[in-house]
């Protein structure tokens, strides 16, 4: 009776009290409000939407139905990067160690991929032996000793977020704005940070592709985080085209440590130093975004970052010997050269294609239910602006079989358009958003 | 996929095609789609609406779930009357021997009490023996020997719509016209009716307090009719008191029962032979209304439609001596007088109260698993406008015990307000809607 006074009050425009989002997300994670009542329920806050203080409530009531990393006593800044997703996006495996080993903890808690955006999870798993499912203990024992743990969200943090998110899923009440914020900040609060940097992505492939939806999720995650004393800043990045060239689990983890070797391609050490740079700052280490940058050059060109992911990987179960030897990594049986059919320039690289084409190959989730061929997937090398000739390399497709090699080329020819003249792609990092407002640094 | 498509779509504002509503109430009805997905479809239909073409596809699709009753070799008019529900509403009771008597078939299928409001259903279930789950053969058969069938929605009849509406109920979604309006053509029209009379209730005691949304939703229902060839006239009558005195189960069966002889109270029949009327119009038995008022008095008069209630009755199983002995009904053990406690003007009966009085007694539903007293409710004398003196008989309660006594004297004490002025009550009837339009009979 209680949920559906509340849902009737939500469809007719009304708010809900915190006491009111304490009382129902507790009764839907104990399972006396059916998932048919929150359905409903969830359609009416897309719909009508929440304010302020209700998402603020929301994410409280989420945070507080399960645990969180008590890291008090760590006397460390801890800060986490968060992106909205997007297809090639290995940022979160290069900059964890990065950040780590310049003395920042990251307790980096991650998703899986979905539809056509990768997840984290996944690609940490392509390691051998790499196990992700940590509880909360050893969790806070790793960022004790090695200021990183990647993990992922276990059945103790914000349950009600879990049950939520997966509801919401199969619902069609994913892409509101104040829902995902709080199912964000639930969780990322439950890391007891100090800071957060969010990775909003714009573009085509991004799961909001207007860059004014993007603003207003990174608005709202700020007043979020200023309301729980965790500060955030966010940094609007280009998702028109993938991050990088390896897209696909293993093959993006490969990328990641050649990132972390100082071999990374350009597009993605931009928006790693970015990031990091956003973290270093939140974390007060350096004085300006100049220095975070001499600082990750640095532990980069050292072989610092480097070698404390081959401590993070040991200490969570994996074969450190991979950033040595990215063979072990699991190898796709089917290799082929993709190559350009007609001269031209590249005009796009659409991410979107390009995801569901990984998923297509077995390396991407259609439901949660899906298990992964990790080493499958593509290496595209040709860039938007770039000029080609025709039958010049565009990309390497990674395939179990020969059908999957079909399969990739398919996928190749229809994400990949050549034109008589070059589109600009979106700038890799467009906008700054923080408490202090939205500052413009590059836009086309 | 398919609901979550619809779903998405319907959130953003779009439409369905009618093949589309076809596949999901199909899929639903058959349980491959979850409740969750529909319970937020539900809720995105609640929000932004459905157009004309999406309402008739909607009940189409409904309608077509299940069998109908094939009622063209009966070669006479059929018509029902429906109301959007109120207290004290035994119209349906007296109308339905009374026109099956005028030689128009009528296929009346009812429902059960939910909340404030009663039920065709429960009230001839006090008639003792009466049966109303009938097969549509049973049906069938009944209307061809005498004209009249009362039964219920059986699982033959609109199943999508039975397994909807319940879902509605729980879900906050149940007040949106186009649903309710497809929720009832459906069922209608599977009755095989040449013509439709709606009784749409206003004021306080309706389902649809507002004037405007009982107009609203009288002109969806006459357009779904047009849609379907089946033509649907619609009056709006008072709600703003109980109708007649007897407001419970037993209780209105005797009223109607009184009606049918005769003895009926003055609004009872004002709004009883006014929605007649209509139903001999549309049946196209008389030429106008004063024919039909005559029409009705006489069978009423010679006791005609008594008599045929009688053969109706023992038809269905009942006890037919209940038409000339209504003591045979549930008799309620305790029963006592209420007076009013100081002189003055009854300036509300408040239906609300009322009907929510007779559930606390234990004559009405709050959910639909629970089981009824069919003797309990009030019988109320005392009518808006009406001066009393302090000590004057107000209404009776009839109760199973002291408790309930006390509970049914709490009930009178907060619906009827006694004051030094007058509040002029609504119009019984004041509003007739057709395909022509509206047209005002008296407002006030």
């Amino acid at each position: 009776m209680l949920a559906l006074r509340l849902i009737e009050r939500k469809r007719d425009g009304g708010r809900l009290e915190p006491g009111e989002w304490r009382a129902l997300a507790n009764a839907y994670a104990a399972g006396h409000v059916p998932d048919y009542q929150m359905a409903s329920f969830l359609m009416a806050c897309f719909l009508r939407g929440l304010d302020r203080g209700e998402t603020h409530a929301l994410t409280d009531a989420m945070l507080h139905s399960g645990g969180q990393l008590e890291l008090d006593d760590l006397n460390r800044p801890r800060i986490d990067k968060h992106s909205t997703g997007g297809v090639g996006d290995k940022v979160s495996i290069v900059l964890a160690p990065l950040i780590a080993s310049l003395g920042v903890a990251v307790p980096m808690m991650s998703g899986r991929g979905l539809g056509h955006t990768g997840g984290t999870l996944d690609k940490l798993e392509a390691i051998p032996g790499f196990e992700t499912n940590l509880t909360l203990d050893v969790a806070k024992r790793l960022l004790e000793t090695l200021n990183c743990a990647l993990f992922g969200q276990t059945s103790e943090i914000a349950p009600a977020d879990r049950k939520m998110y997966a509801l919401r899923d199969a619902t069609g009440t994913v892409e509101s704005i104040p829902l995902i914020a709080a199912s964000i900040m639930s969780k990322k609060l439950a890391e007891g940070l100090t800071g957060l940097v969010l990775d909003v992505k714009r573009g085509s492939g991004a799961f909001l592709p207007d860059i004014e939806r993007g603003l207003e999720l990174a608005q709202t995650m700020i007043d979020l985080g200023s309301d729980h004393n965790c500060p955030v800043v966010a940094l609007v990045t280009a998702m028109d085209r993938p991050l990088g060239h390896a897209c696909g689990n293993a093959l993006e983890v490969e990328e990641a440590i050649l990132a972390l070797r100082g071999e990374g391609p350009g597009d993605l050490m931009h928006v790693t130093y970015a990031l990091g740079a956003e973290m270093l700052m939140l974390a007060k280490c350096v004085k300006d975004r100049d220095e975070a940058h001499r600082m990750m050059e640095r532990a980069i060109g050292t072989g610092r970052a480097a070698e404390h992911f081959q401590r993070i990987i040991e200490a969570q179960g994996g074969n450190p010997a991979v950033v040595d030897d990215p063979a072990i990594l699991p190898q796709a049986a089917q290799v082929e050269i993709f190559t350009a059919p007609r001269r031209g320039f590249i005009s796009r690289v659409e991410p979107r294609t390009i995801g569901r084409g990984i998923a297509a190959l077995g390396g991407g989730r259609t439901t949660m239910e899906d298990t992964l061929d990790l080493a499958v997937g593509f290496v595209i090398t040709a860039r938007p602006g770039d000029w080609v000739e025709q039958g010049e390399a565009l990309a390497t497709i990674f395939a179990r079989d020969r059908a999957g090699i079909d399969s990739g080329r398919a996928t190749l020819r229809a994400a990949i358009t050549l034109a008589d003249e070059a589109d600009l792609p979106l700038p890799l990092v467009s906008h700054r958003v923080s408490a202090a407002g939205v500052e413009v640094l590059e836009d086309a």
